[in-house]
């Protein structure tokens, strides 16, 4: 049995609370980070607050392991006394979504094998896949999922916004929007670009530029350029 | 019964030809777009060659309708002496993947109602998904589709490029680019945005800066200050 403290309210501490309460052997706990003064005793807490309050929050732990849930923090953001962690988990988590924790990365760090294993265990007692991952690799991954995940994102609103302006539904885009996700599963991105970019299609470059404003049309030319540079 | 003429032997012909030949009510014969001496009768031809080869190809073609497949070109790129069309499927086609037609969005286009309704009734033979996009429209379309798979595809390989070189596996983002992309199907782009630049997050955006190269950087700077402006 591992008993687990989870500190914070916001969407993650929330989903994983009750990710833990289904899972065999493991005890968990919720509190407030706002509330502090009479801290429940547990082998480990789990930190799920704002990159800005782990260090005062893990200031104030007792726990065997302290852990934060950070992507963009080091291990060295935690200012517990004892032993420290990172638990963190690669995925988007909205509040009235379903969490599959199957499907969800948990990049785990320890400083030494024991507490690893600790870590291992319990991401393993509600989920799948589990990386070893240290500080330096964590800030990498960090931002390329600001790539993969926020930019992108960006890109479909900017979509969207040419679908507006010409009376277009966007819904048309959808199953493009899907295949062009699934196709890195099997192809690496290098090998999926299509497009005039990569054709070097110098016409339809230019018809594309005629229709968008100002600011899409340096977006659209630095990645064309970025694309045809290989980088 | 329509008898269907397709002209061309690349990914979309092939795959149109394959799903016609299943459908009830159409007769199909596929033709290479450089052996056009002897050219099948048919009701519609249906020119999916390159764009700058529809104006030859098409001035040739002596069908009841002439339609070609491009999201890039407009119905007048068509040269036939007869009725025009256009029959755009927005989605990438690849040689060795199964296309699921119910799937694909059919952008249809004719110079009139009877036509229309021809190709509508085509486009049903094999598919679910059939909308009526002029040729404005398309363009409109065809921009946006750059910017959501062409973009955002390159924007995969920056991740991959970064995971690369700090040794981490690609394959943990990839739950991550899958629910990005599913969660606008239910939550617009402009509200589903999360991440360090609408938050403006300085301390994050200045460390991931410092992670990246010189042309990375630019790319991170130029979408991030985007998503602020809210455009």
């Amino acid at each position: 049995m591992i008993s687990v403290l989870l500190v914070g309210n916001g969407n993650v501490a929330t989903h994983l609370h009750k990710a833990f309460l289904t899972a065999d052997n493991i005890a968990v706990a919720q509190i407030n980070s706002r509330k502090l003064e009479d801290i429940p005793q547990a082998d480990i807490a789990i930190i799920a607050v704002s990159d800005d309050a782990i260090a005062e929050v893990s200031s104030k732990m007792n726990t065997y392991l302290v852990v934060h849930t950070s992507g963009a923090c080091g291990i060295d953001e935690l200012q517990n006394s004892k032993r420290k962690g990172v638990f963190y988990m690669l995925q988007t988590f909205s509040k009235d979504k379903e969490v599959d924790f199957s499907e969800v990365p948990f990049c785990l760090e320890a400083e030494n094998n024991d507490d690893y294993k600790i870590l291992e265990k319990l991401a393993k007692s509600i989920g799948k896949k589990v990386y070893q991952i240290d500080s330096k690799q964590r800030k990498a991954l960090h931002v390329s999922a600001v790539f993969v995940n926020n930019f992108t994102n960006h890109l479909y609103k900017i979509g969207n916004d040419i679908c507006k302006e010409h009376n277009v539904p966007f819904e048309i885009l959808q199953p493009l929007i899907q295949e062009t996700a699934l196709k890195i599963e099997s192809l690496s991105p290098e090998k999926a670009q299509t497009g005039p970019a990569i054709r070097n299609d110098k016409k339809t470059i230019k018809n594309h530029l005629d229709l968008l404003d100002k600011k899409q049309q340096k977006i659209y030319q630095i990645l064309t350029k970025s694309i045809q540079n290989g980088n």
